[in-house]
């Protein structure tokens, strides 16, 4: 057998992992790279529309399929990408952020090359990249086998990107030293716990289990990072201590389970949750949650420090609220999550369950003639949402929205509530769809959103994917309105006020072949739409009129002070 | 008059400069910044359709107007522009990039904020936006009056970005100390250069001058930037000494002036013009050519170190070829390349011009029934373009063939050929449409470029702009199947070939109204399209079919090797 080049061998060591697919946009310097995949029989090439949307798509193969490849060129390319490859360290999704750089001797030459700043230095940017990954590897033929053994269990420990630069005349010599044939992403070694500190968090943990009387989980999105779902719901049979999920949690389990309490988001969550939630004598955090302002009704969440057990990935905090910064009356460490959850589910007491009201779906609402309005468009969404569905919501009041949709049993939900980065919707999607093409993709999109990232449309349509896309337009960036206090259309900011674009019309403009692309404005037409779209094999993209003057709630002041810490929402002038 | 706050202090103090557009994407932290533009009537703020276009844009008024204004929101917003910031730093765009940070009582109270990693940590990224700004501020009521003061002068002193953040609190607030009314960009303080240091440099430059026999000027694009055409033109005058431009100098001096000898361009330039500079007994570098590959016919040009002066905006190097890293024999600054040339001016010999022959435009090609292909293409552009024209070339064929387009007298040309950025283009016109709406943008796009940036369309309507953009369709990312060494349609990379869109359907789908836009396939409908265009006076978007074995001329072996030095093109496997 040859042996391979650095790009061959990193392009087949990922491979093993079980990713199939790489995005990115091909480039000079990146040539060596695109060719291994181009040669690889295990991946496939999806070419994106631009960097940015090929690390959103990067960002939604990665939360299903367990990882992700993105392969950009370097400086242009990877700085291109690196607002996408940010939200997937801050959202935990391991992408390996492949960049193909100017060989070792144009670098040593000082050459005035293009894609820098013509100043003979092509290794300026070496620490920047950094920012967006927990770690970083450069390429050598003496170093890639050991680098990449090293990368790989960053990511995977980690869940969080990891940047890998190969110079150009690196990645065509061979690899130095046997390559390693690696195991399947569900397989890989990732951090373990120590002995002595995982005894020591269990007995903590059963010490307060042991006194406490209503206690309640609240499981982070990290538990579906991780892969962990079928140990959370152990855990919860064995002990019926009620869940309730934070924004970021939303689709972890499903949502029919009988231990759901429904959604908790401090002030803004229903009482029966609230309740429960923060009138527990013990709350366990299992994944770290992050007390963002999605996960906490903007900061309105009241959980006392003392009261609760943070399960992490790798630690366990007793008496901390990590919002708070505080620490707490002991911390283990390295412990493994997934440890802890096995013995608790053996260990832990059981708990009598209390009792409360199911979270309850979007009731009905609005008349077929009438036209559609936020209301009755997740009225609708909430009627249309089967199991077989991968729900995914951009930021935005399509968020907002989707989030208060109860989803069937099997149904999953996907959006980017902490990075909060709009248009991530549209571009993810291609990664969605590819990772799982046994599901059906539902995106619901704003229209001020769409417009970052609506060239992804024609990439979605070249691959052959079959997403069904709701346009919500209403001219305007509503949740800009909703998050500086205004609700009354008459004082739309001008700078919130969007290019109105015919929105129906991108997908046959993008060369979108056989999709079903229609524009609504009545509750019948939408519902007409909806029930079509669904008996088609192929792609639909419904654009629903909203009107400029369905904008939703505005938070209240206290609110917003309250999330933004400004005193004065308008200046004196 | 009420003191203004810091917000409203920063966009007044930068409307002083004579800038009147600001481009960006509106944010939650970045709010009283918006809302500072939105009262402004002197500023009128530009949507642009994501961050990336919002930067290109910026390059491309900046470029015009002397200097521009960004304005993103923190972290998703600042990185997602990054890429084209770093651009605007290559090429020497000032822009001010401003961002719009959480309050610091936020930042302090180590909230897990939504747009961040939701660590606690709200100021990691302080320092990774300095890579693409030559000066960064992070304002405060107290310092805000001050900074401005600073990175204005480093800007218009260094004819690049600066960065300037804004914590949503302190935006609020009155600026403390007495506002500064500043002058216009023209008349604005830059550096200044020291008399003995002046002295020196130009005694070493006149002892040159005085036993140069053969001396050739290479203008550098710097001078457009400092806009100093003027001045050196009338150093032409003075001296008689012939000019060549480099690639990234192209349209600095009218065409047609006597002492045009053409573009150089190493090895790919005409016989007559590398004689000529490379025969050269000194070579004047006005301004710091960037030895970079486009400038040089990838690394090809044949001058030595010890003939060349460079006369650098704030330097002067004496025997000293920025390429090759050497120090010469003398330098001198602080030294404004303004004063040297209105020195030499005065002072330098006049030189006997060497007889040459003038650049030929390109001939006339293609029967009008036959299908378009690369030559015809640019032999029609050549006929098109008129004096009031701004023709822009985006990176990739379309630039090589633009590049050798004659430029009537008055017709203007911008490119981002160090960068090299595939898509700034298309976005890139938004702003060098409104710095001057008296002039015609004609763009020359190619597809696979296209894809990346064209929701901006979408911008260009809705601002009424009336570009003529020429669209050329092949299918194929048809530079780097150059740069790869191929130049056989059959041998194309799978990742090179594009999704296939309908781009003539673009511009109604975003909105566009009344836009004439056309697919062609013929010369004649070409030609017919372009007349038609030139009379209308809107906006025109003309889709050229090119197909995909139209690919260019490869560049050879040899020439690919000495660009990327790599030396085998091609792996074993």
């Amino acid at each position: 057998m040859a042996i391979p080049t650095v790009a061959e061998y990193v392009i087949d060591r990922l491979a093993d992992l079980g990713i199939r697919h790489v995005f990115g946009v091909p480039g000079d310097f990146a040539f060596p790279v695109d060719d291994a995949v181009e040669a690889s029989d295990r991946l496939t090439w999806i070419g994106c529309s631009n960097e940015l949307n090929a690390a959103y798509a990067a960002d939604g193969y990665g939360r299903i399929n367990g990882a992700a490849i993105l392969s950009t060129t370097f400086n242009v390319g990877a700085a291109a990408a690196l607002a996408g490859v940010m939200g997937c360290k801050a959202e935990r999704v391991p992408v390996f952020h492949i960049v193909g750089a100017p060989s070792t001797r144009l670098t040593r030459s000082r050459r005035h090359m293009h894609h820098s700043y013509g100043d003979g230095n092509l290794d300026q940017f070496r620490g920047y990249n950094e920012v967006s990954a927990c770690a970083s590897a450069y390429l050598t033929p003496q170093n890639a086998v050991p680098e990449m053994e090293r990368v790989i269990f960053e990511a995977l420990s980690q869940r969080m990107p990891v940047y890998i630069q190969i110079a150009e005349d690196y990645a065509l010599m061979p690899v130095v030293g046997a390559p390693v044939r690696g195991v399947p992403l569900a397989e890989a070694q990732t951090f373990s716990s120590n002995a002595e500190e995982l005894d020591g968090a269990m007995a903590a943990i059963l010490a307060r289990l042991g006194k406490a009387k209503s206690p309640v989980v609240l499981p982070a999105y990290t538990i579906a990072r991780y892969g962990l779902q079928k140990e959370l719901e152990a855990f919860l049979a064995a002990t019926g201590i009620p869940f309730a999920t934070p924004a970021m949690s939303k689709g972890l389990l499903f949502e029919s389970h009988p231990l759901y309490l429904g959604d908790y988001n401090g002030e803004m969550s229903q009482d029966d949750v609230r309740k429960i939630v923060e009138g527990a004598d013990l709350v366990l955090d299992i994944g770290g949650v992050v007390y963002c302002d999605p996960d906490t009704g903007a900061f309105s969440a009241h959980i006392e420090s003392s009261k609760v057990i943070t399960i992490r990935p790798d630690h366990v905090e007793i008496g901390a609220l990590a919002e708070t910064g505080g620490r707490g009356d002991a911390s283990y460490g390295p412990v493994h999550m997934k440890d802890i959850l096995a013995a608790l589910t053996r260990q832990a007491p059981k708990f009598k369950t209390p009792s409360f009201s199911r979270p309850a779906p979007i009731p009905a609402a609005g008349a077929s003639d009438n036209k559609v309005t936020d209301t009755s468009f997740f009225s609708q969404l909430q009627q249309f949402i089967e199991p077989g569905d991968t729900l995914v919501a951009d930021t935005g009041t399509g968020d907002l929205g989707a989030s208060a949709v109860r989803l069937p049993d099997g149904a999953q939900f996907q959006h980017a509530a902490l990075w909060g980065c709009i248009g991530w919707g549209t571009a993810a999607i291609l990664g969605v769809g590819l990772a799982d093409p046994s599901r059906r993709v539902v995106l619901v999109q704003g229209d001020g959103a769409h417009q970052l990232t609506a060239n992804q449309i024609g990439t979605i349509g070249h691959y052959g994917l079959n997403p069904i896309i709701l346009l919500r337009n209403n001219g305007v960036f509503g949740i800009e309105e909703i998050v500086m206090g205004n609700s009354d259309p008459a004082k739309i900011k001008n700078y919130d006020r969007l290019p109105l674009w015919q929105y129906h019309k991108l997908p046959e403009a993008m060369g979108c072949r056989d999709w079903f692309c229609v524009s609504v404005e009545t509750n019948a037409e939408l519902d007409a739409a909806l029930k079509k779209a669904r008996t088609l094999p192929g792609a639909s993209y419904i654009e629903v009129q909203l009107g400029s003057e369905k904008l939703l709630p505005a938070l209240p002041p206290e609110a917003l002070e309250r999330l933004y810490q400004v005193k004065a929402p308008k200046t004196a002038s």
